[in-house]
Formats: C-alpha cells, sequence, structure tokens
C-alpha cells in the first residue's frame, strides 16, 4: 500500500528530516530523526548490531546499550562543543519533570531560597509557578498576558541573591525567541529551557548552569529528556529531592541509576549522527534561518493579509504563529485555510487553542522544500482571496 | 545475514514471547513483547495506521495517538477486571520514581506522616530508603540481611496509624515472591510494587490501594510505568510533589498532562494484545508455573548439586536464583556453567553481583520451550560433572 504523503507543521510531536529528494513534501506528526533514521530503526529492530535480539529488549547494563549511550553523549558533546566540567544527563520526565528538578536541585534550602524568572510565554510560565511550590519566585520582568516582545533590560528586575536565572530560549506557544542568551547578574548561574529550539544553532555552553531540553521536537522522541548541567552545581539538592530528579544521582550514575528509555536514547543517538552529517549546528542554523525567512517574507510582503503577532527582534525561527486577515485574525478564512492545507497534505498549522489563529513548527526535520511548499501555498491562497 | 540465536535469562531488560515454532530456543535480552509484537512494531514503524508518518512521530493530542492509549488502558482493565473506582496511570521515572511518588502522593503532612514497609529483598529496601527522604518509615519484618523468607505473621510489627502498607511482591535480585497478597491492618490502604511478576497471574485489584508496574519486564519497554490507583486515594498529595508524579495530575489529564513516553504505550498496547490472544492472566499463570516447575523440579532432584536459596513457600516463579555446588556455590563451577551455557546461547543468567550465583528471569515473554532447553542443559551440565 502507499503512504499517504502529510507535511506535518506540528508543535508538538513532529517531524523526521527526510533525505531522499521527492516530489512530494513530507510534514509529518512529530519532529523526529531523519526519514534515514526512520529506515534504519526499522531495519535493525528485530536484531541490532547482531545480537539476535531488539535494541528494546538490549540491558541498560549490557555493554551493547553502554556503547550506545556513550556514543550519544559524546556526538552530543562534539556537535555543542560541551566544556568538560559540564555533565550531560539522558533522563526521564521531559521538561515538565525538570520545572520541579531545578528548584529541587539548585536550592538546598527550599523555601528560604528565591530564584529570578523571566516569564516570556506559557512555558517560563509554567514552570515559575511548579518552582513556586519549593521557592519563592521573583518575575523579573513587568507583568504580561500577550506574550509578543520581551520588555527592555531597564525594566527588569534582577535579585542579586537569586539562586538562578531562568528563562526559557523558545516559547513554542507564543513564537517569542531570545536571540541572545539573557546575562545573569554576576555569580548567579543561567538556566535555559530549550526544548523547543535545541540543536537549531550554536550555542556557548560555558554561559549556562544548566541547560535542558525535551528529545522530542529537535533531537528524537518523547519520553526522554536532556540535560547538560555544570559540575559545580551538584550536590546542593534539597533532602526532598526524587532521586529520578537528582542530578548529582544520576550523573554519579551515568544516567543508569534506574532502568533509563533505552530506546529514546537509541534514537537521540541516530539523530545526532543525522545532525553531524548535515553539518553540525552550522548546518542546523542554515537551514532553520532559510525556513523561517521563506514564511515571514511571505508574511511581511502580505500588505497585512498575513500578520505576525510576535515583534520582529524576538521572532521564533523555530515556532511561527500567524494570523490570516489582520491582527485579531478572521475565523472564517482561517478555517479555510486550514482545511485547503490539509488537502495539500499540510497539518498541524492550527495555533495552540489558547493564542488561536495559526502556526508553523520548523523544527530540524523540516525540509526547506517543505517549507517553501508551505510558503507557495500561503502566497497562492492570498492571490485567490485578493481576486 | 542471518540472526545470532541468543537465549536470554535477564532479570533487567527482557526477552519478547516468541509465537512461531522453530527448532531454536529463543532467550533474548528484554522482556518484551511477543515476537509477533516485534515484527507489527517493525511492519509499521514508518507508516503507522495509514497516516503517513510513524509512530513515533505521533502528537500526544492527536486522535490516532489518543486511541492508542485508550486502547491500551481498556485492554489493561479487562485483563486484570480493573474495577471502576480506579484509575489507569502511563507515567515516567519507571519504579524509582514511584517509591519518591508513594509518600508524596499519600503523605500530605511529609515527617508527621508514617507508613509501614515489608522488607523482604534490595527492591522493598531501596523504596524504604526512599520514602524516609518524605515520611518516617516502619519496618514491619524482622531485619535480615539474607532475603530467602519472609518472617511469619507473628513477628510482624504493623502500624495502626500507618498512611499505607507497601511490598514489593517479587523481589527481582533475592527471588522472594508473595504468593498471597499481605493483609493490612483496617483502613489501611495496601501499596504494592510488581514491577517484574505483573500479570503473570490473577490478581484480585479491589485488595489495593495502590499497584505500579514497570512496563519492561512483562509488558513492554523501559521508560514507561504503569499505576493504578484507587480513586479516594487521589488529592492526598504533599505541597511538594512534582507534577510529574502526581496521581491527581496525571489522572485529571488521563496521563496527558505533559508529553508521555508515546512509543513505550504503543508498544504496551501491542504486548496487552498478546497477553489477551494467549490466555489472559490464566494463560500466563499457566506458563509461568509450568516454566518455574521445570527448572525447580531439576534443582530439587539433585541431590544439592543445585541449591536454591529461598524458602520453598515464597520462592520466585519469575525471578529464580540458584547456586552450583551447595549453598555457597563453587565458583569454577558456577563460571564453567556460565560459559558453557553461553555457548548454547542462553545469556543473562549470572546472578544479581550483591548476591552471586546464578538466576533464571522467565518473565513472561520467555516460552515453556526455550525453558525446557535450560532445564536440559542443567541436566546434562549435572551428569557430566558426575562421572
Amino acid at each position: 500500500m502507499e503512504s499517504k504523503k502529510v507535511y506535518n507543521f506540528a508543535a508538538g510531536p513532529s517531524k523526521v528530516p527526510e533525505e531522499v529528494n521527492t516530489q512530494f513534501v513530507n510534514f509529518i506528526y512529530f519532529q523526529l530523526p531523519a526519514q534515514q533514521v526512520l529506515r534504519q530503526a526499522q531495519q535493525e529492530l528485530l536484531n541490532y548490531n547482531n545480537e539476535g535480539a531488539s535494541v528494546m529488549e538490549l540491558s541498560h547494563r549490557s555493554k551493547t546499550f553502554e556503547k550506545v549511550i556513550e556514543t550519544a553523549e559524546k556526538d552530543l558533546r562534539d556537535i555543542l562543543s560541551i566544556p568538560d566540567n559540564y555533565k550531560v544527563l539522558f533522563m526521564q520526565g521531559g521538561g515538565t519533570g525538570q520545572f520541579a528538578a531545578i528548584p529541587l536541585n539548585l536550592c538546598p534550602g527550599l523555601k528560604d531560597c528565591s530564584a529570578d524568572y523571566l516569564v516570556t510565554g506559557a512555558w517560563s510560565s509554567k514552570a515559575a509557578k511548579e518552582a513556586e511550590k519549593y521557592i519563592k519566585v521573583n518575575r523579573v520582568l513587568p507583568k504580561s498576558d500577550k506574550h509578543v516582545t520581551i520588555a527592555d533590560k531597564s525594566e527588569w528586575k534582577l535579585n542579586a541573591n537569586a539562586s538562578y536565572l531562568y528563562y526559557c530560549e523558545n516559547e513554542t506557544i507564543h513564537g517569542v525567541e531570545w536571540h541572545h542568551a539573557p546575562e545573569p547578574l554576576p555569580g548567579v548561574p543561567l538556566v535555559a529551557d530549550m526544548s523547543s529550539n535545541f540543536l537549531t544553532k550554536p550555542i556557548d555552553v560555558s554561559k549556562y548552569g544548566i541547560i535542558f531540553a525535551g528529545a522530542q521536537k529537535n533531537v528524537g522522541i518523547a519520553g526522554l529528556v536532556v540535560v547538560i548541567v555544570r559540575e559545580d552545581l551538584l550536590g546542593k539538592e534539597a533532602g526532598f529531592c526524587p532521586s529520578v530528579l537528582s542530578y548529582k544521582t544520576m550523573a554519579d550514575n551515568k544516567s543508569l541509576y534506574n532502568t533509563p528509555n533505552c530506546f529514546a536514547v537509541y534514537i537521540t543517538g541516530l539523530c545526532l549522527k543525522w545532525i553531524k552529517a548535515n553539518g553540525g549546528l552550522r548546518g542546523m542554523q542554515e537551514r532553520c534561518n532559510k525556513k523561517s525567512d521563506l514564511i515571514y517574507s511571505v508574511i511581511d510582503s502580505s500588505n497585512g493579509f498575513f500578520y505576525s503577532p510576535v515583534d520582529k527582534r524576538y521572532r521564533s525561527k523555530v515556532n511561527l504563529p500567524f494570523r490570516i486577515g489582520g491582527a485579531n485574525g478572521d475565523d472564517e478564512l482561517e478555517k479555510e485555510f486550514l482545511s485547503e492545507s490539509a488537502k495539500r497534505g499540510m497539518i498541524q498549522l492550527k495555533g495552540h487553542r489558547s493564542v488561536g489563529g495559526l502556526r508553523a513548527s520548523l523544527f530540524n526535520a523540516i525540509t526547506i522544500e517543505e517549507t517553501q511548499f508551505l510558503a507557495n501555498f500561503m502566497k497562492e491562497f492570498h492571490n485567490l482571496k485578493q481576486k
């Protein structure tokens, strides 16, 4: 049976990079490994490394799995040039688990401690609320419901006693992205949620205390979160920190304190090989810039027919929310756009229910050709409605 | 290339039930879905349900994944006859995560609360230690280092004010299994870790407050833990409970508060179909009894050449530790047995490093034929050494 062609601009689970040139543009659900990664996983699913067993059946204490997890760590260190004084952890519980893990690991005194949070959208807001279970949270930016920009530094209220400064590099729902990391006060570690733009551009890891990212957007599948933590921040945890969320416990046991999500580690390993083979972070950044330019240029040359709500200085290159028919959107036009694009196999273009409108998610796996297909359709739709 | 034949008696990640009759006995690493489950996963890996996307790429908010998770829950409810006043949760963080989740969810007052722990081996001991971070732990049984039996009820010290009574149904390392659930004092909820014997026999769910089980031994792959919780126990959680470990948060959101381990839920769904097609829990129990009888009868008729350290009343039918050459084991004989069995493709027969000796793990996926192959080799080895 021939497989249906689907083009997936999803912000949640998403898509696999496509290597093979094809006349079909393939936007599929999760932003997953390359098509070649999927094919390799399929090919060796019943017999990994000629061991007579599936990779799903490998003991996490076996030499074979040890090599899988060590190679994944080594490739990530190469790709990001991670300094030697940082540990790489493969954990469970996703970004939401990290929202609790951060204060539990960095604030031994819990309620006696405070941390600074830069709230720029739904995810940093969730993180701040979870942290409030444990510590005092200082919201650095003026309160905003819209989350379409980042207030000028003159309006920030940083706290010199903060245990850390927290921010979300890319707000998946609101489409607000930091293109330069915020600068913390001296001695305050910087903590970044990079879940949705991880490995889409080079970063200087040495600026950070902690970086974490769910694997399922740019470097694998759901159920695995990658944590990069500076060694001097280990061992400060509160007595109430569950072992599965303890960075020190995980670092001391090379992420094998308990059984990890072995299969997801394996898939991440394949994705990292794909990133290396495709120009590393410079290659990913080039793709990312080209793709977002394609869509934003259609929006910006549409005389307001397409509307991007986000301040141009902070527009996300990964999650692009937009409206059709002006700033508040025209319900009928947006519905028609969704239904017509779906007919062409482009799915998951609906914006998050909390903000409405549309959204194109251009994670690592979406190709330039696939993005061009969407840009062309946007122009076609605009022309049609102008007549 | 023909795949190597391997017979895996691992206690950690383990093996896939084999449907097809073959002259090779196949003990592979993880105790995974049936061979037919692996084949189905392989076949549809690039195009699930004719959606044009891999199951790994499905959005956890999509209708398609909703059906995957709802069907898995329904099949589990059918298999275990789970009463309506129980919730089924699919969580991350494994059994080790649950060691913290149990006190965090059941003890709102934390250090003011206490719970009773029946420590019968390494895993219940770990659970008790993790719980001590949060609450007072009362060890019900007389202290023992050996863990080869369960003390008579007359020696138990139960506490009427306990928030719950905790036990581990099957100790994977020590091979001690409860064949009848312990009876708690009136009003004290019973909490069971069933990670290694889950779905190997019928149980009466209504006796329990909470049952949890890592999926990777009898019903899937690592990175997923199944939790069955009585509704009246929801919402008692401590303020310090991380959202990812909160039963109420997970129940209110049908296990979709954050992105779950989607792929593992899918594999568990396939395993549950396999269990249903193979006689349900009666079928699994029959397999389990036959398999453990095969090995124990070789041990018991060996005049002490093979030695099982565990009290016959509490011998595990799933994890069978044994020694060769008497109660303390003969190092040379045990080494030779391991090397000779490995030559025949039987791997992972070494006992856990903390107890030494040998161990055969007979999870759901190991067939009677595979177990017979091991039993025959044990007899052959014994005969050889008698000459």
